[in-house]
């Protein structure tokens, strides 16, 4: 490795820079997996978790000394989440803001931080007896998500889904899009629409019995995508995301990554075959990807809940 | 690199071999995704499967001398399964015994060969209307698989699941095991016990309906798992084996692989907190991996059916 | 689902909202996998990148009417990654804004765009009469990375890598933490400093020569990260990162999202045996997750630049 | 669930079955992530594994009772393997079958059981004074496997990579191939030829230099891949066992699973452009598998050393 600068980059350096400074920062543990199981009755109920927590304020010392009196270890934030477990779990929404409420309260050069949480459901084993007590099979068709961030006394809470795959086998066109040189897409009033649904919706008030509005605005979504005659995927993006919004006041606007899983008519002629629609090949890359935001028309926006939220524009 | 011999490696040579010939082989197209949707009622019905084919049998040539005149192409092997999905597809080991007898009678000199195939499956999606004709959200709680592999005349089918993960949250103990210098283990009489399943199963014919077995060997896994007071996750991968050998006589044998998935206690004591079996933390790795054979006393065993299937003793 | 909404809940939305309307949105084609071979002279040059385009602009009525008139078709996109590979790729930075420009001026009504380009390294295969011409094999050590976006005329360019995996086996403590009721973990002065580096940079200038740039950034975070006596990974992060910054002018601020891959010593006490620092248990999940920005002071920020990056703070 | 029997299916039980029994089993901790530091010396050297171990013998009352009495703990596994760590891991062939003697000695009902280990590989970090001694990056490019089984007195060792990604940018060819009506492959004198070498081989000795062999078999393949002008890819293969076999004589048999890993010419005539076998569309699946053993005419076969060898025909 060469440090050696020519003089036209330090020319360069002189005009662009001052000091070499700290700019954002966070600092967590992630990924803390925590099963929690609910014994007061004989009929248990568990809550699984993935939960990851993350501070932000009064960093420079660390950064720039490895002065470490006011790092937080990340290994202090794990044992956190555990501890506040034993009084029960919740809502990830509101588990995350007690875990935020704490931080902030614990150390004073704690200015806010960033607390993620994603939760697979479960459900009980259906047996001779009936559903099952204390056994379990899981539920892999969605994870649901929520990402919680304080900054002072404000809190962002953008709660979300990710995973839910859905297929339309008809029902769905495409066409009257613009050709140019690099075009050759062939239009179609048939074709299969899949996708794998991540959307993220942020509330404007933690009064919410998340719980409800969660399983609300999953059906919602379902319901819009299996409902919409669509000219587009982004025309049934729009149709789930105004559904939401208009069935739910508590959520300012509604974000949605889809991916266009494309489903290709295989050509059968060769060997003497027709296939009226038939038999797809589902392909994996590359892929279509819309994405768009849903949201009430003259509403203020809150960049900071969204800026370390991935994967959305 | 050098391929220059010692003089001791040439004499070690010429003790060990003979000529350098070719040995079991195999070829084909893998991961063949295919979906089939039955538009003959307004109610469609979709086939979701991931097919792999390859074939046995006359490739010497293509081995040594690259001589493909008795080499079919992995590409036409791949065309062959879309166009046969052209009359539909069925319960997937019906399709990979169609498959297997096609390419034995199409070319002469196909001896047998493997064809795997994995199904996804799907729910209707619901709506205010009721389950919906044409709209679907994958289910991904377990992938159903089959290895159908052909010896000249002969069928093996073993059939199977993977990826089912379950829990239970009491009802389970684990003690009275060894102890050497090495074992710190404490025992216990209450624990989480949780496993993501792997079973396959061999059939003695082909003669079955194989998507009605299926659903019922699954939910008697199920079932088994969760009714099983357990000793160890032996005595239960034994107790639902024996549930799916008694219930279903078509099946010869039955293999599991069922990682222990850890749920480790979360030691709150430090914080001055109990933890009555309430918070645990689900680990990645390692894992316990337990598998094990269920067999009917006395009937033969058939490796053939088994020698390329992965993942068991 | 339901969509009746209570009168408490429609108060709120008259409260909160006007007509839902379309915010930002982009479409594209994902992860177009090209692989260009250079075959001008005897000794092949190959480029392995996975490209995805995405448009932004004049969607509205896509989204609300389905009207597809000025839906530039995903799939127009991914063969224009494709026609323009005809003439080179070059280094991914330049490839992007070529592709940025290309779309903005053939659509009118285009506004921007992204363009997020991957890029995979290969070496030449060794043999006995040196590299070969036209042989190789993947080095899977980091991937190189591109984001370029586009609003109309202003081009943003933040370059990265991702999963390279470093690791210190001394030169590195942790001590000095702040303790509260929930800290028990314990001071170290000499632990395995191990992590997946993920860096990205924000250009102020697209007259660069990216590929040199990008082996001299790489070889500096490498370095820095090998040199640096560390006392927090967040010390290590910073002289990363301010190394970068006083070598090459033409970056602003970089980015990093470094987890901390624990290796915790592992207690052979129970056995009879010390353990001097050498046998460690390499831990999955939870990991330390330290992310910073290192800038450039005074320098003006571009939120635009990082808005759709993602994993940042 | 219903286990209700037509007396069609008590008559095929009856035929069928007697009782039903416990069949091969194998219990043990998979994936015990070991990283080994010999600080010995200042230029630190590190090894990095992934092990495997399970025990075989004894398990009947575990299985049918819970009676776990002759139930060697899967954690007791665990922490064997870390403690053996202290005196070194060395090869991790020698590691295996170090660990596999101690079981069979230490507990006389264990007849056997299998040992996998993973290596993984770094390289110290490139400085201004040279290579660093004590930081490392990791070398992703493939990693080492051996699967060690012990039954009673008699040990195998099957060594292998997988995750060798290589590629021809020319001197492949695919034609000559048989045409039925299903296929439309076009013949082809140059193609690109890629693919993801996953290699086992069996030694016939334990008194082998592992680590050096390792190295030679590793280079050997490459070189072989580089250098065979291949008119399919089972010729590749061949040629790449053959110069192993050559080479080596302390191994018996070499099996190979090397996907086709297609890049599809791209048609750019569409947009006014020819395409001289410059740019590809790399493809995910489907894709083709070809499957071979090469071993020495006349030796005897071992099928208790490939019997969970996982992939192989």
């Amino acid at each position: 490795m060469s440090t050696t600068t020519t003089s036209a980059e330090q020319t360069a350096a002189t005009r662009s820079s001052g000091a070499i400074v700290l700019g954002d920062n966070q600092w967590g543990k992630a990924e803390v997996r925590l099963v929690r199981v609910d014994r007061a009755a004989p009929r248990h109920e568990i809550t699984d978790v993935n939960v990851s927590s993350q501070l932000r304020g009064g960093q420079e010392a660390t950064h720039l000394e490895g002065d470490n009196s006011r790092c937080v270890a990340t290994d202090t934030q794990k044992n956190t989440i555990y501890a506040f477990a034993r009084d029960g779990v919740g809502a990830i929404e509101d588990f995350a803001i007690r875990l935020g409420r704490h931080f902030v309260e614990d150390f004073e050069w704690i200015e806010g931080g960033r607390w993620e949480i994603e939760q697979y459901s479960w459900n009980r084993i259906a047996t001779a007896d009936g559903e099952h007590d204390h056994a379990f099979v899981r539920n892999n068709q969605e994870t649901r998500t929520t990402v919680v961030q304080r900054d002072g006394d404000e809190v962002f809470v953008v709660s979300g889904l990710t995973d839910l795959v859905v297929l339309k086998s008809t029902g769905s066109e495409f066409h009257g899009f613009p050709r140019d040189r690099y075009t050759t897409l062939v239009e179609t009033n048939d074709r299969i629409l899949a996708t794998s649904v991540t959307s993220r919706w942020r509330y404007t008030t933690t009064d919410v019995d998340f719980d409800a509005v969660y399983a609300k605005v999953r059906a919602i979504q379902l319901e819009a995508f299996a409902t919409t005659h669509s000219l587009a995927l982004q025309q049934t993006l729009f149709a789930m995301g105004k559904a939401v919004l208009e069935a739910v006041p508590e959520i300012a606007e509604i974000k949605f990554s889809m991916p266009n899983k494309h489903h290709f008519l295989v050509d059968l002629a060769p060997f003497g075959l027709d296939n009226p629609n038939e038999v797809f090949y589902a392909a994996d890359r590359p892929y279509g990807l819309i994405e768009a935001t849903v949201q009430r028309e003259g509403a203020p926006a809150e960049p900071r809940a969204w800026a370390t939220v991935t994967g959305f524009c």
